[in-house]
């Protein structure tokens, strides 16, 4: 047993002052952690002004969160930790569609609308059809299926940041789909938006000489009774920050194509296919 | 270059992301932070409710932060990271005295006080007798050294934290060698004290089967020009916490004799010899 402190046995001697019958998933986890952190700080040999520094910058990131902040998740998704998490656990067979991260701007009940409606109520943006099907692995449609999608307006904010200024739901809606797997509705095509960058994170971000944008998306959760709740992006591919988002959110099979359409009020079409996986 | 995400490279795509010409340093530490995080969440398969309760610990853990309370620094301090990040950067030649953390409670400007005084100004304890000699590294004795000490009284507080309780500088002093390297003061036998355990890591400490308890240890801080600072503590070497430091600041070379004295009002005796190492 290592009871006192020394350099090369430092995490033996932490793990090991572990008590007995405690949750054993918590002794793996913070046991890990340790042996991580430990072996980052010898690694770097982080200096007693850096480590001053990081307990500055953890303690502001805390200080900055309220209900509407979450300065943590924020710097979980900068340094691609929300990605990876969601990676983990949505493993998925080759051909289903790949999840990506359901960022803070989903709300839950959204109106129930019928397919071909327009989401868009403030008249901003540029008019955009969004269709597709939704299948099974075997490319049968899915019936039943509730399609929830939400996006920014055309001035790169969702309805829940500008409460009176935008209508409520504004680019928001729920569809559901028929004996054909079929969904179709109207919004606009998205627009670019930085996340939060005035506060600990977005000073890190612009140290780190890396910019606060995430490319244009429309947010897709797509759930069946007896298939995997998916939570996606589809992403507009010739967006500036397209090959840098800030949270890493872009997968290659995410990228949806935005056609233009000529002949009617409707400017672009994007079609997408959504591929579920059985639960 | 790794522009989209994926769970195999996703340290390689977060790190590709830095722009040039940033801070060297910077870049280093956290493409090896991001490299150690992201092993960690593969290696343990973190859960999105892992997660979710990380999140939630890090902003409690920021929020009961406070001109008083340093909760991050505490977090640093049971993982045994604050003992690790100062044995790395004190590497000392084998003789010379230890380094351990200096702690919350050191105050500078200390009253200079006579070879011999009593620092224990609230007359609670067994009143010790502590003496010794700062030494360099050949045995010599160091003329000018400031020898600054502090400890808790016999309830297990610092003066700091009861203002209007204990009399002001209640068991602190500095005293300043003579050529012999000498140094002596009446100070009382410390007391085992816990850490703040009423916030977020006193909890994480409860329910990894820890208790919060540091054993009784007298503060030293010696300065003396030419040779570096060291920053430790002398441990009392019965004490029941003295093999489970709640921060891990016990060394072996710490611990220090306490005798029994019969023959007047001092109760003990500990003498100890600290061997400072050229700057
Ligand atoms: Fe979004
Ligand atoms: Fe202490």
């Amino acid at each position: 047993m290592m009871h006192y402190f020394t350099e090369d046995a430092s995490t033996e001697t932490v793990n090991g002052r572990m008590g007995d019958g405690i949750n054993p998933r918590l002794a793996e986890v913070m046991a890990c952690l340790v042996n991580h952190l430990h072996a980052f700080t010898k690694e770097i040999h982080l200096t007693q002004t850096e480590w001053d520094l990081a307990v500055e910058f953890l303690t502001k990131t805390g200080q900055i969160c309220s209900q509407e902040r979450q300065e943590f998740i924020l710097l979980s998704d900068v340094l691609g930790l929300s990605m990876l998490v969601d990676a983990i656990n949505n493993r998925r067979p080759s051909g289903a569609t790949e999840n990506t991260v359901l960022g803070p701007f989903h709300v839950s009940d959204a109106p129930v609308r019928s397919m071909g409606d327009d989401i868009c109520l403030d008249g901003k943006g540029e008019s955009c059809l969004f269709e597709g099907k939704v299948l099974d692995n075997h490319g049968g449609p899915i019936e039943g299926a509730c399609v929830d999608v939400w996006s920014d307006n055309a001035d790169g904010f969702y309805d829940v940041q500008q409460p009176g200024i935008q209508p409520k739901w504004n680019n928001r809606g729920r569809f559901f789909t028929g004996k054909d797997g079929r969904y179709s509705f109207r919004g606009i095509k998205p627009t670019a938006y930085p996340i939060p960058n005035d506060g600990p994170v977005g000073k890190l971000l612009a140290q780190l000489g890396r910019h606060p944008y995430r490319p244009a998306h429309m947010h897709f959760l797509v759930t069946a009774p007896g298939f995997q709740k998916l939570v996606t992006h589809t992403f507009v591919g010739d967006d500036f920050y397209i090959e840098s988002d800030a949270v890493f959110g872009v997968k290659k099979t995410l990228i949806a194509p935005y056609e233009r359409v000529m002949d009617d009020s409707t400017l672009w079409r994007s079609p997408f296919d959504f591929v579920l996986t059985p639960a």
